[in-house]
């Protein structure tokens, strides 16, 4: 079933000369398939196709390419019980986890979708002449949104399905109108070559050009870094640690034609406990916050990396109480055994740091690639003197930090680089009593949270999944969510243009019965 | 009144070593005023100004800093006389000049004014709660746009009002909520002091923060490139050279936070002649595109500097008009000397290309810095296969391409890099015979052009001045128009937030009473 070939447009080809394994952490041994990794020219020949299909698939109509991505989701769902099988093979997660992950993925591609055909995205803006103004009069001019060409998707590591080949990134660029050449993640290659035949099928059936879609094995970063490197390549989508992310947009920068690159990076996602709340619910909130460490062997980017309060009584019970719920957690399996040592290392290097206490470590002997889950204490002023401490550990892991006061509360968390999310417990009443401590807080992060807990990341308009670096490379757009299109457009303008010849989004008719800014007027009306 | 010293909050200060004078390029003498280049302690309390300032004004009403930006258009006009008398001393553009563009520059001013405070800038967008939801209720999310920090705008050369001190970026970033800081060019030192006195005295009448904006002087790259080092500033507006424009983007992308940097750069804008046009109104076109290249001495970044014409003899007879056309225009002067120096050498370098012919060269003995207008004319094939060809000559210069055929044209407009423009001349029922070249213009540009020249940059909603590299390092986004807002803002998103906390956009009430995105509507409708 898996043939371990790169998908470059329609065919299947395995010319290069590397090869590789995937792993099953739970039986800690390789997965039977060999991958072989895409040569430069099958790399090539990708970006190519890619170029080519770029000029055709650009003036798709927004239905067309709708009932594309919603091919992609039916397909993706008949592969059924044998992707689910693969997909635990390659990542150690439960088939539950695997489940609600496709579920994700086939809502993500419906609703980009459905949200083209509103066309909001277009964001049609229409000036028109005004030949009587002086002293010069004013010439017709209309804008709108086209797509900026073909993208490059690195599969991420922790989200097989929802952020790898046909997830946000290949969703958004697809229904952008970009063509896209995925990357796959080493570790879920069969994952990925199953779910770019679904793409490719769904190609076929929708009548798209060839090279609309490659999926591309890799087992180092050869061929990401050939990828960057194209000139035919308009934009990257990154998901992952900061190094990695990092490396790509350096390279994109130097490119002779620097292009954009959406990276999602690290994130250590504070949380801040206000006093009341510790006070009156500090049990419901350790249960909450162990939860959210430990969710997915504490694999996610918003993971609650560290925790603030306020020392008191209430923080020594809440403490107590992390400690132990946390410990009630049953360990689970990382995604890989590289995984699984990082875990282990950033988790020593910072028990090693000075004056670190160790409030909860999960001390069972456990199978290879099992993460133990740990907490640690310290001081805000050991915060404060040693950086070493604000790094992202991933995995299930957290560290409370206990504040002299609120206003080395706020010293902390002004002394933290850009987040994805920060989080605030409290009553309502505190809130008002905290206003500078939010802003900081906001001027810092993408996503702010009131009395929840920063993982699970909702798919809808209103969500902004990114934030400032090193959260993510370019603060301002969304991964998750409809908007994350707007990554792969740019605006153009028709000035003079003759009304026949416009794009339909910028006609006079409005024939796609779409909002447009006509004259700074939000309407859905014609122009007369 | 021209101090000569650097405009520090509400400080004039003048501590470092380093002076030096503006030129006048009619007398071809220096001005008589002495400028201090800001020192590094300077360029730092700037920063630190700003960055103090910033949690402060973004926190003003739009009301608030409408009434800042009004004010600036105010003061401004409050320097009468003597303003257009330094702006022409340190230009040598005429008076004329110097009013229209002081007018565009206070239009510019109160457009941003205006439409900050219809609140579409902030891109309101709400998913309520839905408990009933299953598997998971819906938690209420809202998102915003939030002004990204301080700004660092590097004054042009060639628009020393509305690109420069309160200028396009200036105007955006404080309409925004972002400090500012203004690196006038070495040029217009004196005309950015006198606009900066400008703006800070608008900024004490309204109650502004202290730091909310400076203006600092430099004669090279040094406060330039500590600027862009600068941990406390988080974008860069520039409009200039390519090689200017990289140096920053290369310097900004290497900073360990690396911040987006919004540079217009160089462009030839090609402009296409099509044959009916060519056939049957020569005469006309010839005069409009010969006005289009010595408007201010050639010196706008939409200057025409290629056009693409078929192999004909309306071709031949179009090259004779613009020759004579081009030759009618009285010479006039460029804005400095060491831009006329450029301006010579570039084209000196085209025309000793081989198969170049000059079709057109003002051959008078001029004033110094004024620039002999010129014209030359090569094949497709050698534009083809010399890529020197395509660069820019900034001043009254053109080029004319003449294509073997259809498909060579086509060839021509594929080998170009990104343009702020590209203009088509012909009939309408041409255009829709020439939908390919179209497609391939419009991927290359960011405004496309029919029946007109590409200079005269409308200020409007539907605007787009930038496009693909190098005319801009994002073509994600507009210099020019009340979109050019978009550049300072980064979304945020709120979850689960009380009502009451929210900010006015996100308030369930609606209070500012703006169109927002609730639950996929567009809607000024309260949330009930």
């Amino acid at each position: 079933m898996i043939s371990g070939k790169n998908q470059v447009g329609s065919q299947l080809t395995a010319n290069g000369a590397k090869t590789y394994k995937t792993f099953d952490p739970i039986l800690n041994q390789e997965n039977p398939w060999v991958f072989t990794e895409a040569s430069n020219e099958e790399i090539s020949k990708a970006t190519a196709l890619a170029n080519k299909a770029f000029p055709i698939y650009q003036n798709f109509s927004a239905i067309e390419r709708s009932a594309f991505l919603n091919t992609i989701a039916d397909e993706i769902l008949h592969l059924g019980e044998a992707l689910i099988d693969v997909y635990c093979m390659e990542s150690g997660l439960t088939r539950g986890r695997a489940e609600i992950e496709r579920g994700r993925t086939i809502f993500q591609l419906r609703s980009f979708a459905d949200a083209i055909l509103h066309g909001q995205y277009l964001e049609a803006t229409i000036d028109t002449a005004q030949p009587e103004r002086l002293p010069n009069p004013r010439i017709d001019i209309r804008k709108m949104m086209i797509p900026i060409g073909p993208i490059v998707v690195f599969g991420s590591s922790n989200f097989p399905f929802a952020y790898s080949t046909a997830g946000g990134d290949t969703a958004s660029a697809l229904a952008a109108g970009c063509p896209v050449i995925v990357k796959s993640h080493p570790m879920h290659a069969g994952t990925s070559e199953m779910v770019a035949k679904a793409v490719t099928e769904a190609a076929q059936k929708t009548g798209m050009p060839e090279g609309v879609f490659s999926n591309l094995n890799s087992s180092g970063i050869e061929v990401g870094i050939q990828l960057v490197n194209d000139p035919l390549v308009k934009a990257i989508g990154f998901t992952g640690s900061i190094k990695g992310g990092r490396a790509i947009y350096d390279a994109a920068a130097k490119r002779p034609e620097p292009i954009p690159v959406f990276a999602e990076m690290g994130s250590v996602n504070p949380v801040v406990l206000l006093p009341k709340a510790l006070n009156n619910e500090s049990g419901k909130w350790a249960n909450a916050i162990s939860g959210s460490i430990t969710l997915g062997t504490g694999q996610f980017c918003t993971n609650p990396g560290l925790v603030f309060g306020i020392e008191s009584d209430a923080l020594s019970e809440f403490s107590d109480q992390l400690a132990s719920e946390i410990l009630k957690v049953v360990p689970s399996s990382m995604l890989h055994p590289t995984i699984h040592k990082n875990y282990t290392h950033n988790k020593e290097k910072l028990k090693g740091q000075s004056h670190v206490e160790v409030i909860a470590e999960n001390g069972d002997t456990l199978q290879a690639n099992y993460a133990n889950q740990t907490v640690l204490k310290i001081s805000s002023k050991t915060f404060l003197e040693n950086k070493t401490l604000h790094q992202e550990v991933f995995g299930p892991f957290s560290m409370l930090v206990t504040c002299k006061d609120n206003l080395e509360l706020e010293r902390c968390l002004g002394s933290m680089e850009g987040q994805l999310t920060g989080t605030i417990i409290g009553e309502v009443d505190e809130l008002e009593k905290h206003k500078n401590l939010i802003e900081i807080l906001r001027n810092r992060v993408g996503r702010i949270v009131f009395n929840g807990v920063p993982t699970g990341v909702e798919v809808c308009n209103a969500m902004l999944h990114g934030g400032p670096y090193p959260a993510s490379t370019d603060s301002r757009f969304t991964a998750v969510g409809v908007h994350a299109i707007k990554r792969w457009l740019r605006p153009i303008s028709y000035q003079n243009w003759p009304n026949a010849l416009l794009p339909d989004a910028l006609k006079n008719e409005n024939p796609l019965k779409i909002l447009r800014l006509v004259n700074s007027q939000t309407t859905l009306s014609p122009i007369i």
